[in-house]
């Protein structure tokens, strides 16, 4: 099987293949003299050690191939007015893109500082991985990159991601052979089953085969040729080999490669949106087997240096105790002759400059790449127009998810034509109760399709394949190119992407601090299915510690959000839509369960974040003698219940029940800008009386949150701590003690006046204990009291009106705040 | 290409296929009645709804192909006395893994409860997915798994973990076309580069493809045949289709097709067993495409459910409200014929039971599966042999990871004759300073192999590739199985595997509840490359926060330590590598660093977890004004020169210096049996005096840690913020105030004497700061003054004796208790 062609042996010039090629020297020698000078730019004094960096921070072995990449490209765009955005996967060849976005300006413009001239290659030698300067990774601050490469793994999902509904976009995707060994990267292959050449654009991967990681050979570079092969057209595409280390061979090998894929490319998009897809055809790729290091010192101190794993980072190093070193280091830059690149002032040769496209055809200017650019706001329906009614609180049920994709759906609907909305699910988008969507579009696939298929069409906005990090990539590609997305997934197993998570949020931080970054939209979680309702699934299906992990990044670019029901759901999502620049995490059940708030009174409390329930509390005017807060569906479920529970076993008792929706109010505003303030806070949850705080997740978290406040000393949580499995919804909650008798239990223990009389209750609380565990482990089902319980004592006194949920100020975007005027959202 | 033969086509004779197939029915009804039936098990009496759970939940979908492989694996270990271990990957298949095991006799050897009678079958049918009773997957509670399924990716990994260095042992793992789209599965193909047959057993992967996923149709199901083949000979694998529905055709293609790849598994091991290994060859896999659901109901509500998405659960629910489907169960499950499959009393008829493996040989009592029972301990050198020689502290440096490698080295060569350890690393074994091991071992690769590789060979005992999932399910794998292991990894990157850490810890907590579960050995992390010294990569390689992911988990299973130099670090892994049944983190520095504690003193440290540093408090007698306290390498660095500096400038300045090895000790005894006591804590920590507590990882944690011990509303708490990019060591900790000036400054302001005296100290500070700023801009590295700082003002005082690391008693197994006495560890 000889899939791997190129047309056309020849295609350049001896004059196209001297520039390029000198051009390719031009981005190598500035790719080394970063990562070693200090000073004497253009070597045009003998190099000494005092113009070496002190210490050596970078990586050369992968540079040269990122160089001869980028360079190819820069031809075939300006032949054929391209738009292609360059992901380097090998995201530590940095100084290549760096070299490559100077060559071709867009640094300068962006960065005046670092000049075309030889006081700007000096300044551009030194910033490199130095202090006060710029990363060696091809980051945020490097123009072109929508993709840092620190953690590897993500090249291709994030090179889908941007092609996804960018027609007109080619994205070229360099891949390392160390990269391809991650599970992300191995299963990101499969994404060309989800691209539709009619409406999206094209990925270009370049599997970078230069045989080794730090220390090791790579598995793609020691299997057979035929196996490498197979493995390639089994993932559906049809490799070219680009092999080799002669410069003149492999310009002309690239350049014919590039000819014929480009034309193999337009070809099939021509037949798709000509004749409509139909079916899939192997897009091309390239395998580009070239030495690690790249024309860099073939041997140092004896060793092979040029084609082994020694030339991953710096080929040369401790230059103050070899000398020789120095030589070697001048030498090999001097190969690169950059007389012939720069003039004496330190500009690019006209010649060559005159190589590289212009304006927003440069990779390093392409508008993609800075997504907030292109990015324009959903259209957004009223959310309140999904609203459950709500007479009564407590007494009437819903699946809340299923009404969020009610207005998911009407999203999806009303940005069809602007085609910049996707949601993304790992095989849940109907289990997580976000069916609705799917009356107005489909599950996309573009391979074969059966008839036995449910809403599966190479036209569809819904993405799902069973991979979080698929999901989690492509949402990541798709919005830092300027779009909108919705993640949903089960709540224990988003932490596949723990790790995904915290890149992006890293990129998001960074962001914050270049002024040319324009803000793209939020990263939307909905983790839904959650920790308190596995029934089917158990133990290994249950932990609630995602939001642990984002609590960890900084407070500006991360929002948490647990919403009690429907109509808060909806109000906290219309405005994580609406939102920009953050990760927005939604916890939410899809089971039925009672609804609290009608819509006003939603919109008022998401508007706080948090606050007081005064339709469930009893210390009107006064001061209570017990806090009872929650956060999450379920707990707030079991307080109530609780509460419930203790106003009809004492009369005198006086709660307030205080709901946080926004879990970010809870610090201190010095911490989060969503914090409330002390004093309001020492309002709400008083400065001396026990609060109860049943949680969603792990109940430190909490404690990490309300650990300055006045009243911590008083605070008693509960969460989730590693108890459950097969059971059922309530014993869930009994196993881990935050069901409403535990929480009423505690209640008697801190509340001084119930010290004496309360132990009725509490051996009441017992029995009701033990004769729950005798219940369920006969019937399989909850006592019908819990099952079937409703706020129904107090349904009188219990009518909520507009002032019901009584809301406290904040100066910080808390949801909704814009969503409830139905303006647009504006960064905070 | 056509590689998929089968030699032999009607292996079965027509009695073999009779009763094979009556086995498989037999497992079949078992599932089917699990799912559904709380009475009536042999359907003796017309099926009525009082007979049927209430709650219905559990996975029909890919039960019946589990049931369909189990029974042929059966057939063949019995023909040819084989050793199988059966990896269900699709784990929600949980009954039909009960089913057999209860078949073959293991599930009552185990549970007698669950009798092979009728009343052992209705308790069988009641308990799964039951309150009380069994979790719906393959859990630990099931005999013969390691694997749980529930989060799908890892099943090919554990696989090929439990074959390493089992050269007797087949696995046979069913891989899902669900979980064939996810990263960690999609690489975990490519451990067959890995696999050396002359020393390791073989794993029979089975690729279930039966098309669907909850709601979607699966990739691999959906694309051309050739691409298939193709994609999996590209893997390196040689695979054999198992293609249809009809049963008898199935068997008979299915038999035939396990004779002929046992053959060729042979076939390879006996040439590199006899010749030696020379060259990778193409082991066989199975790719199994049969219906979804296969022998379910057809049609159901006038829908297809058989080879169909809706099989994926229960094809029968609402019972009480269908009472059609009553029905239509009875009809299902009669279609199994249970009465030619069981006697009167519920036993299986003697002919089918006979098809089944004896003794060890049935898949549920393989010994494999329960890794404790063939657990032996690691001869273990003397970890004091390895000391560093420290006269004084802070003034020797040392690469404390380097000098753990050498006793690792030893290690390795102590236990090369039982092939029970091996170590494993994404490309950083050389990079995290363990290169001695690579004296006694090499790196594993059974691919091809260059002159220009540096220690890479079949027989290798590191296992290093750009997977962390790879290298922790191997790890897992191999562990569950009996062995031991070491993990080192980048800290920043262990996040990548945050969810395979909860799922293995989760799996640690249930074993700890059945009793028939022997301990495993820990599994050992070694985190390295840490946040504080990411000098070559910066942002996107900082992040300290997966140990608050594992203290989320059970306190019974989870370890956290950071040793502060080369002795701790020693004393603190010699104990995990004797311990059972934990996730032992360990955190520690690869670069040169000052080492503190002679072996003596670090053993007793060790020991404690925590205690004061005598030597660099001068407290001595009395109440100390603060307490600086320390848990890290960097931040240990830091809070001695911080007390340096303030002893220099403040005379009469009384300060405690606590260091803190084994993070648990900071909790409450309650909460982590490591855990000191209050009184304890109270006599080191004081009462009342400001506690300054310099962190390696994200502050937050020690407050979430001590939130409960008295003095907590002192204790200021510095740690990682997420401020740091291209910078020098110290200024990486100056960005985030970790430095030692921020941490005397800490001390003025918190210290009543000095706030009227410490303003020109402060002055002073914050002169250091900016003089420390200009010259790392200038020269990028930091002042000689911090860079060449020692414990030098103190070296008369400092002499360490066994008496100098004051230790507190605990009762717990702390670390090197037993290591210190060099006896075996006890678990605790």
């Amino acid at each position: 099987m000889t899939v791997a062609t190129s047309v056309q042996p020849q295609p350049l010039s001896s004059n196209e293949l001297r520039t390029i090629h000198a051009y390719w020297r031009a981005a190598n020698y500035l790719s080394v003299g970063q990562i070693y000078l200090l000073d004497n730019p253009l070597l045009q004094e003998p190099l000494k050690l005092e113009h070496i960096k002190p210490r050596l921070l970078g990586h050369w072995g992968t540079t040269p191939g990122l160089n001869f990449i980028y360079a190819h490209f820069n031809r075939i765009i300006k032949a054929q007015d391209l738009s292609v955005l360059y992901i380097a996967g090998p995201g530590h060849g940095g100084p290549g893109m760096v070299a490559n976005t100077y060559l071709e300006g867009t640094y300068s413009e962006l960065y005046p500082n670092i000049s075309q001239d030889a006081d700007g290659i000096q300044k551009l030698f030194k910033q490199f991985s130095f202090p006060g300067g710029i990363p060696s990774h091809a980051a945020p601050e490097t123009p072109g990159s929508i993709h840092e490469g620190g953690e590897l793994g993500y090249a291709l999902v994030h090179a889908y991601g941007a092609a996804f509904d960018n027609p007109d976009l080619i994205v070229a995707c360099v891949v390392g052979d160390g990269e391809a060994e991650t599970g992300p990267l191995a299963t990101s292959w499969h994404s060309n089953k989800f691209l539709n050449p009619a409406r999206d654009g094209a990925v270009i991967p370049i599997l970078h085969l230069n045989g080794y990681k730090i220390a090791n050979p790579t598995v793609l570079a020691r299997i057979p040729q035929h196996e490498l092969e197979s493995l390639f057209v089994g993932y559906g595409y049809k490799p070219y080999f680009v092999e080799g280390s002669d410069p003149e061979t492999m310009h002309q090998l690239m350049a014919s490669t590039l000819d014929t894929i480009i034309a193999e490319i337009k070809s099939i998009q021509r037949e798709a949106r000509v004749h409509g897809y139909q079916q899939r055809s192997p897009f091309p790729m390239i395998i580009l087997r070239s030495p690690k290091g790249w024309t860099g010192p073939k041997v140092v101190d004896g060793k092979q240096m040029e084609g082994s794993w020694r030339s991953h980072q710096v080929p040369l190093a401790e230059m103050a105790s070899h000398p020789e070193h120095v030589q070697l280091l001048e030498t090999w830059m001097k190969s690169y002759k950059p007389e012939e690149l720069f003039d004496d002032q330190g500009r690019l040769m006209p010649e060559l400059a005159a190589l590289a496209p212009a304006g927003d055809r440069r990779m390093g200017a392409n508008p993609h790449a800075n997504g907030g650019v292109l990015l324009r706001d959903l259209k957004l329906p009223d959310f309140r127009r999904y609203a459950v009614a709500v007479e009564n609180p407590g007494t009437e049920m819903a699946e809340s998810t299923r009404i969020l994709g009610e207005f998911l759906r009407d999203v999806m609907q009303s940005n069809a034509d602007s085609r910049n909305f996707r949601m993304m699910s790992p095989d849940e988008n109907n289990s997580n109760r976000l069916g609705a969507v799917l009356e107005v579009t489909d599950r996309v696939s573009t391979a074969e399709i059966l008839l036995t298929d449910d809403h599966i069409d190479p036209s569809g906005r819904v993405m799902e394949v069973l991979s979080e990090h698929m999901c989690q990539g492509w949402l990541e590609g798709y919005l830092l190119t300027g779009r909108h997305g919705f993640f949903s997934c089960y709540e224990a197993f988003i932490h596949i992407v723990d790790s995904m998570f915290n890149q992006h949020a890293k990129w998001l931080e960074s962001c914050m601090d270049i002024p040319w970054r324009r803000p793209i939209a939020s990263l939307n979680y909905l983790l839904t299915s959650h920790v308190w309702r596995q029934d089917h699934n158990g133990f290994s299906h249950q932990d609630p510690g995602f939001i642990d992990v984002v609590t960890n990044k900084k407070a500006k670019v991360v929002r948490v959000y647990l919403p009690p029901d429907a109509n808060t759901l909806l109000s906290v999502a219309d405005h994580c839509l609406r939102s920009r620049q953050y990760v927005n995490v939604i916890v939410a059940g899809k089971q039925p369960e009672l609804q609290w708030l009608n819509m006003d009174a939603a919109v008022k409390h998401c508007t706080a974040g948090l606050g007081i329930w005064e339709w469930a509390s009893n210390d009107h005017g006064g001061e209570p003698d017990v806090v009872m807060a929650c956060a999450g569906d379920v707990p707030t479920l079991e307080t109530l219940a609780a509460v419930d529970f203790l106003r009809s076993q004492f009369h005198d008792l006086k709660i307030r029940v205080v709901n946080v929706v926004d879990l970010m109010t809870l610090q201190p505003p010095s911490e989060h800008p969503h914090g409330i303030s002390d004093s309001d806070f020492d309002s709400i949850f008083t400065s001396d009386k026990p609060i109860i705080f049943a949680f969603h997740g792990y109940p430190w978290l909490i404690h990490r949150l309300l650990y300055r406040r006045t009243n911590h000393n008083n605070l008693h949580v509960r969460g989730y701590k590693e108890e459950g499995t097969t059971t059922t919804p309530f014993d869930m909650v009994v196993l881990n003690d935050l069901d409403r008798f535990h929480l009423a239990q505690d209640v008697i223990d801190r509340v001084p006046k119930l010290s004496k009389i309360g132990a009725y209750v509490k051996q009441n609380i017992r029995d009701k204990l033990i004769e729950h565990q005798h219940y369920i482990t006969t019937y399989g089902k909850d006592m019908p009291e819990v099952e079937n319980w409703t706020w129904q004592a107090y349904r009188g006194a219990a009518k909520i009106d507009a002032a019901s949920a009584r809301s406290i100020d904040s100066s910080s975007d808390n949801p909704s705040q814009e969503g409830a005027e139905g303006t647009a959202h504006s960064r905070a």
